[in-house]
């Protein structure tokens, strides 16, 4: 088997995790923050520590940590939470992933905002003067932005468009689920309002737990209830964070797998790691680039990427050739990649592409297999 | 250490839930359900195999499961699902969870719906002649129940009740947080609409993993949404379940614990566990019973509970006694634990009680260090 879906879900994990989350759920897995007692205290440490580490992966040591358990679901309560404070004019990139779409679609559908696109130039550069014209030409009240494209791994100039639209006073939200624990980005406190993150991609956690950043004065409305063990008695949602958006019982055994790749990250270092998928992204290239059938899309000369490469095989639709690969242990994903925007601005709407996407942990045996079954499908075709 | 908050999470799992999620998580923890390869089969295999244990336990074949990240959750996607479908009059019970109420409160302050109690006598026996009586006066839209009470065990006569709403055509939801699992119950497949569980309450799973099962037929408006890596191009959620309410990546770690944990029920027979609890609930009460200054609330004879005991102190708050128990070493909760509505039921709002929660687990060493406490207690009282 080897692994090229990095980009739906990191893995393996660093050992760490594994055995951190197992030992400490094990030990320690009663009911966190809710209680009195030691179990719950020594929960309530873990999950703070956590939150000092995200705050300080992100270079926001005063934002406010929210823990989600998915990035779809953060998403969902910015968005929603944003659109109930009556933000009418919310612009995203052409590469936004359906959980901001389908979000968005809702409520454009019942007429309660309009969503534009930022401008990016067809190859592939954040066009920021047209964008400035945009914003002059409708004012952004809300600014959504994918920091790295899910489909093609595309790395967006978050501290220059945030920037720009703070300029127009506009609410700023970063979707860092392929970027957080990987891209090193400072983009300055005042300049972003909220930040999402996914445990279980570039953070190299388990599923389950994920969360975004804000700025703790944003009176951001709830749009789920629950219980925060807290106020019980306030039937409103109480107003202190992150209370507020961590309704329900928290994941503990997901937030011990985050705890530990977290320390795993700061010790193997941003810089690493990156430096290292670059590397893998550069064979991976170097690879595709030996067998004149493939053709990669959305890879431009001059722009900044992660480790997701999406490509297309000449002849065969990306669903057979996911097969192929399948078939032989080649794990890759084909199709949308949730992201029918990106696919629409890289013309490969509807069909899709076949998308790989390496991490730290791809080796030298995954793309010997890769290049078996590359040669394979090169025989095939003769 | 002594573990009395098995209410509010159950601790320990049983050992092979640690072990397996571990192993799965490690071997074969890729994307879930998204890819062709092997790995993502692997864990789609595990996903039915979990969603058809989960059927079986609540004896519903052809319902619907739907994993969420929590109950709360699932609860908000079912209330506010209903609420879109423009359900007017919802009957609860005097003991639901803030999961329930302040999900429903958020819109009775926007007048979308009118929220009624359902009659339960002062013995805490639901008087289905006067819920008839209501029924008949204010026709129930929806009818959502806790069929046990977070707060004193309380078992609800979910059968009689939903047979009853039934006759008025009346959507059914039962909140099994803290039922399934432990107590068996046969609803009848056309009685309950909707049922929600906790994977880490009576199911002994991990934190992480709970949901819902349906009626498939029952069109259920999406209030969350993103990728459901199917049908990308639809900008809808898709109608097809259960991909309409698993939008974004499944916890795949969380389900293979919970797979653990199902196997175990099932090997032990929910019967034996509950016989288990059931001992331990009779053996906490005896001993409480042995000292005056003990006074358990909402406990009626010829009523059925689960293992969950609210009691007061005399002449202490119940933080304050909470506080004494916590830092011997006896994990308990105390307050309103996340249920006003049922201790102004019983009369212990707003300081709330002090909840022991037993469960399969508890062992004779747990009550030895209670009943060391309970001494130390009753001799700084004399």
């Amino acid at each position: 088997m080897a692994y090229f879906d990095n980009a739906a879900t990191t893995y393996p994990k660093p050992v760490c995790v594994y055995e951190y989350m197992e030992r400490f759920y094990r030990e320690s897995g009663g009911s966190a923050n809710r209680g009195q007692y030691a179990l719950a205290q020594t929960a309530g440490g873990l999950i703070s520590d956590t939150r000092a580490r995200i705050r300080d992966l992100l270079h926001c040591p005063v934002k406010q940590v929210v823990f989600t358990p998915t990035a779809t679901i953060a998403l969902n309560m910015i968005i929603q939470g944003i659109i109930k404070a009556k933000v009418k004019n919310i612009y995203i990139s052409p590469f936004e992933h359906n959980a901001v779409t389908r979000t968005l679609y809702a409520f454009e559908l019942e007429n309660r905002i309009k969503v534009h696109q930022l401008h990016v130039n067809n190859d592939l550069e954040y066009n920021l003067e047209k964008i400035r014209y945009q914003f002059d030409s409708v004012k952004p009240d809300a600014v959504i932005l994918s920091h790295v494209s899910n489909t093609i791994g595309l790395i967006a100039p978050v501290e220059d468009i945030f920037r720009c639209a703070k300029k127009y006073d506009a609410l700023t939200i970063v979707d860092m689920a392929q970027s957080a624990g990987l891209v090193d980005c400072n983009i300055g406190m005042e300049n972003f309002d909220f930040a999402v993150f996914a445990g279980h991609k570039t953070l190299y956690g388990p599923t389950g737990i994920s969360g975004f950043v804000m700025k703790p004065e944003i009176k951001l409305p709830a749009v789920l209830f629950g219980g925060t063990g807290f106020e019980s008695a306030n039937q409103d949602m109480p107003e202190s964070l992150p209370e507020k958006f961590e309704m329900g019982t928290i994941n503990i055994a997901g937030i011990s797998g985050l705890n530990a790749s977290l320390k795993w990250i700061q010790e193997e270092t941003i810089e690493k790691i990156y430096q290292k998928e670059e590397a893998n992204r550069r064979e991976l290239l170097d690879l595709l680039k030996e067998y004149e059938f493939i053709k990669t899309v959305g890879c431009v000369k001059g722009r900044k990427y992660v480790g997701i490469v999406s490509c297309l095989i000449d002849g065969i639709s990306s669903d057979s050739a996911g097969r192929i690969f399948n078939e032989r242990g080649i794990s890759v994903r084909t199709g949308l990649h949730c992201a029918p925007l990106a696919h629409k601005f890289i013309n490969t709407f509807p069909a899709g592409t076949i998308r790989f996407s390496v991490g730290y942990f791809t080796s030298e045996k995954d793309f010997a297999e890769l290049r078996n079954t590359l040669k394979y499908i090169s025989s095939e075709m003769c």
